[in-house]
């Protein structure tokens, strides 16, 4: 990108504070503390007021004046952020023509939309259909029977398995696998502990559905329910490395961070955190609203709605971080009143 | 499907209590909890006795007569479910037809055996050998010298690199990766704790075996060994993301479920269980017929045979249990315990 | 292989102790628990001078004759090792012919090095350039404009996304996804905690840049950065299902082992181990020279240089282990101090 910053203030709909940099030309959009010469920065979130200060980028859209600092001023410099990056990613990442790679191959009873697009080496299966203007990129898999909304983009080497169902603008990360058949056995002997027999599978009959404007990342997985489906609201965003067991309920606007997971038949009501790392436990149940925190481990009960729970296995936040200092001083505080105690014991029985 | 009850219950050799019902179609299989009109469902597991009694199904299966549930009496409703589900399961993911893909590419020194299919873009190397009714599925790639069995399934977008073995009717899913090079490197300072001068790989010349019936999840990643192989037993059943380093060995009927994973040398001694998320360590080993439980990391020490561990670090999950509630409790009782002693001690020394 | 040991001995600079053995022929590199007639075996570390005297393998080779065992003895075993299994390991696994196979997918402005290979169903997108000598294996992807560096190996099914930037001589293997969006997020309600308007993505525009000499393992991910790039040094060796969120930053010499993770902004100085499982949180920075022990997790705070630290949340190693130990009795020696100062303040009472 290379434009005068005159045309940017403009753009913005922004006030540029100082007239005599509209002819300079930014070409590139920078954080505060890593901006220089020629870099556009945004102060979006005021816990960047102080780096603001001293920033060496060419100049700053804010909603506020700095002192020294070259400023566009706008109403809302995080829409105006999301505006300049959304441009210059489309830029960067221009979507592919539409139509069908000679090297790809689609079966005959697949239904395409139109202008939707599919890469070398990306694979159609029958009876699957793809809504408008979605992209299969290179080396995706769609299996037979799966539905595709419209707009959306599957990523290289995706994998999504038969019947899946994906709404609109949902956007499935490279290395994903959705629809994999559920890991349901039962023991031969009988005995659910007793392994000795070896294992039959039970046949996992149901699906996956994932809603509109959802984010699945890289090498997650999703898998395919027993009998009921596996389901995936509206607005839910996943991030890598994410873990979802057959038969789970993931309600809309729900985040999930890297890495983390949900046992088979776990629920997870809408607005929800589950941070890097949680895992929430067979069958269990986080409430409306609640924040499941980094690493936790929900498995001996359920999380009530609005809760903010930490630890493994999890508590109360608060509860788990006094616990977390108790356990600090806990080697050197045992001894010691064990010491005590003996000594008083001494003591009383002199 | 869609099936008169009449003919479900002669397939599986049962009695329709509910004579009037012979004629009625079923099209789906439901929980009991979820079924309605139209749904077949069944009481297969003691545990759902009380969901059978309220279940909207149009008929259960079942050993024992519900009490105003339209039921069909089979001896074994845990066989019978089986029975319809791999039924439908076929039904609805038919095997490809043999052949190889125009667009798939495989090596002339392949071997493939007869009935085998190779679906679009999946490959086959040089050596390698496929053995009869095996569906090596689209974007599947097979290394040099590899030998697969019979009547496996190699999902969309696996990796099985050179010369790893694996067996007969084993199902390897979308994503997982099988031998990957060992993490195998020694620190060019020639002091292990020193990586100022970088490391050297160590080639890893052993590879990785897989037994028969066994099935590896989505995304898993089982390395090759440095010397020694890798070895998987038979009707090993490994579920996503499961993670099992060089040197490893599984023995037969070992259920590894979702994301645990084994150390570089590590050992599961046969009917074993390895819970969601739980990790051994470095050469560690876990005894035959044990089970290490959700979470719980086996680093300190090994698991004896028969043993049901718990927590990060393992423990006997009794202790692990007990601690857990004792601790819930430690930020009260220690601080007061303290205060308490310390009282006395004052009172003492008046 | 198949080799006189009177070969070997002179290919390794060694002198063959037992020299009646220079006409047998060794086919084969084994441990020295595991090696048998027709194995050559390595007496490389110390650690095993015990297996060596007992060991069946053919001959050993070793820096110091062993009673009763056929040695050659050469001056650095570990690097005689090294160059035989390399040997060994280029013969098992050669490269592929140079050139883009028919089934390849290589864009017309993407630049190829000499001696280049493009494996069937590779793909190989716009303006992406690949060094000399670099191996794109089947099944790899090359997103639009990455660069990739000389005599590097891309495995079967590795996913390198749009703009990234691999150094020489690096390894990425199967089922690893570089340069997927990083995971940022901002809430539409203008409150980070409250996601019941949903979200808008903030589009990542930075990349991923990797070093020389490098090792990335199966389905690990590294994440692009938002506006930074994230960036990992020379010779870091990642392991597999390794993740890496946005805008972290690897220095040279680090060793990441299986499934650890950083969270978005976090930095891990040079000559660092992340042992398995460990995850260093939220923008927090492991020291040069430190080593985060298995399943270590660095949330409160950062490390030191030079720590070693341990457990969930992490603390110095040493205090870890003490607590663990403090742990182990905790369940009986409160109860029984609880009981002990209640008989005592009774006693008091009295």
């Amino acid at each position: 990108m290379e434009f005068p910053i005159g045309a940017i203030a403009k753009m913005l709909g922004g006030e540029l504070l100082a007239p005599e940099k509209a002819g300079v030309i930014v070409n590139g959009v920078a954080s505060l503390d890593t901006g220089g010469p020629g870099d556009l920065a945004f102060l979006w979130n005021p816990d960047f007021a102080e780096q603001a200060k001293t920033t060496k980028a060419e100049v700053v859209v804010t909603a506020e004046a700095i002192e020294g600092v070259p400023c566009i001023l706008v109403k809302d410099p995080q829409a105006a952020m999301l505006l300049i990056l959304q441009q210059l990613y489309a830029l960067r990442h221009p979507a592919p023509k539409a139509g069908v790679h000679p090297k790809a191959h689609v079966e005959e009873s697949a239904t395409l939309g139109e202008g939707v697009s599919v890469g070398a080496t990306a694979v159609v299966e029958a009876q699957a259909t793809i809504g408008a203007k979605t992209q299969i990129r290179p080396g995706a898999y769609i299996g037979r029977g799966a539905q595709i909304g419209k707009e959306c983009v599957i990523h290289p080497n995706a994998t999504i398995l038969d019947y899946v169902q994906v709404g609109d603008r949902t956007t499935i990360w490279s290395g994903a696998v959705i629809g994999k058949d559920g890991f349901g056995f039962v023991p031969n002997s009988g005995d659910r502990r007793d392994l000795s027999k070896g294992t039959t599978r039970i046949p996992q009959i149901g699906t996956v559905t994932i809603g509109d404007d959802c984010e699945v990342g890289a090498t997650a997985t999703i898998a395919r329910g027993a009998l009921d489906n596996t389901v995936v609201g509206d607005q839910v965003v996943i991030d890598d490395q994410v873990f979802i067991a057959h038969g789970c309920h993931v309600e809309q606007n729900v985040v999930m961070l890297g890495r983390s997971g949900l046992s088979g038949g776990a629920k997870v009501e809408k607005n929800t955190y589950i941070m890097g790392g949680a895992c929430i436990g067979l069958g269990r149940t986080v409430g409306e609203g609640s924040i499941v925190g980094s690493g936790a481990v929900v498995i001996y009960s359920s999380v009530a709605p609005g809760s903010e729970v930490l630890g493994a296995p999890h508590r109360p936040a608060m509860q788990e971080r006094r616990l977390q200092v108790t356990l600090s001083k806990l080697s050197d505080q045992l001894p010691d009143l064990r010491k005590r105690v003996k000594k008083i014991e001494k003591k009383l029985a002199e």
